[in-house]
């Protein structure tokens, strides 16, 4: 069978943190962007830029030898934009961890291609070793989207829509919470007017030790000590911080618990 | 004045982490270990074979010449140690964060050193980023704490109790807590068969973005952008996981809280 040897023809919709990326992480011998779709057609524009694409604020002009049309949306977007592509020949692709592939049934052929990592506009990322989780409406299709995936990361699996929530409900706990105790870090840091840098060697050791040991096996701390005294006195500490109060005893049953069982 | 040129000789008491790094990433230039205590002689021994120090269970044969005792050791044995050290002429030291200094009061001559990171036996650390933060007594046993210092960091900060309380806070939060997530994701992981190595890619950017961004610009996720199906969902996965859904709902609760206001 003839294969073409030229790049795969791709049609981005959203110009946000994940669009982007979508467009300028792309091996550019393996895949051509050639039409941007964007609410603002100044922003489509502008990520249109890279490859020369065509770009557009509705979903009525997309090239006929596109082969993909990836909906980097967000997730309550996603099916009512999917109904607009029911004609469309190629495959449509979601990018959400936590949407169900079904959110797409209304597209002839569809997929997820799901990157596991967070994406924001102000850092460029090297996508090679993150993990891709594709899925599709069958297996012909699940292989067109092994290519897509092929031309972002080495790193692909095939999930189905339960697993891939549960890997995003990972992401969220590793990512969203983990960045919010930084931020909560930083708030008390602050107040003694200690720069958020003095936490760098440590924030890196943690991440290095949990990776390396893992981290059922790095956990220290006065919860997991029952070291009463250095907790009563951190409750002390915030106790103008009633929010905060609650976190830390959760945190400190939770590290307990899991101490001597294992997670409930 | 005469200034000897020689290292420093100190004492070691504790053979835990703590004290197994304070012994093994001292400059040798800088600081001779001469007296090592361990409660269990054999790791005491163990512990004093790099500099071929003496070693004891007791403290009752603390070498003339050893200008500090260190005792890294749980922060609830450290009070009544320093009862031990009276009579003791140098300077007696706490590593601890959450420990007043005046825990130390018993010694003539008293001070706290306390390194921000997180220590293991099986890791290997290099401390002359990490920062270590000196109380003393008085001016010039503040002079000799930072004198030893400088023998493990190029990062010395000199602050009074209260504020090194609430570093040791914001590191708990850094390092224990964030710790916990990581082990509660990979339980979520294990449950779909799934290695934790899929984070790691997520988890170094996670860092990176914070350390480099700032976290107060790093926060993303379905709590930031109040997206209440992902929300539900991620409960819905969480159902059979009471106290899991609870961290769930209080995480989600403070990040919204946090993203309008300010921490509280």
């Amino acid at each position: 069978m003839y294969q073409n040897p030229g790049p795969i023809h791709i049609c981005i919709a959203g110009t946000g943190n994940l669009g982007t990326h979508l467009v300028n992480s792309v091996l550019p011998d393996k895949v051509k962007v050639t039409h941007v779709i964007g609410r603002s057609l100044e922003n489509a524009k502008m990520l249109a830029g890279r490859f020369q694409a065509s770009f557009d604020n509705t979903f009525l002009n997309i090239p006929k030898d596109t082969r993909f049309v990836i909906l980097a949306l967000p997730d309550d977007h996603i099916s009512s934009c999917c109904k607009e592509l029911a004609d469309y020949e190629g495959v449509v692709v979601h990018c959400s961890g936590a949407l169900p592939m079904d959110a797409l049934a209304a597209a002839k052929h569809f997929g997820v291609m799901y990157p596991l990592q967070t994406f924001s506009k102000v850092r460029n990322l090297y996508l090679k070793h993150v993990p891709f989780f594709v899925e599709a409406c069958n297996a012909e299709t699940l292989h067109e989207m092994q290519q897509l995936a092929a031309c972002y990361t080495e790193n692909i699996w095939e999930v189905n829509s339960q697993v891939r929530k549960q890997i995003h409900l990972s992401a969220v706990l590793s990512n969203n919470f983990i960045n919010h105790l930084l931020s909560y870090s930083k708030n008390l840091l602050d107040e003694v007017d200690m720069p958020f840098e003095i936490l760098h060697p440590l924030l890196k050791e943690t991440i290095e030790k949990a990776m390396l040991l893992g981290p059922e096996n790095a956990q220290t701390g006065p919860a997991l000590r029952r070291d009463r005294n250095t907790i009563e006195t951190h409750l002390e500490s915030l106790q103008n911080k009633p929010n905060m109060q609650e976190y830390y005893t959760l945190f400190t049953k939770l590290i307990q618990d899991h101490g001597t069982s294992n997670a409930r």
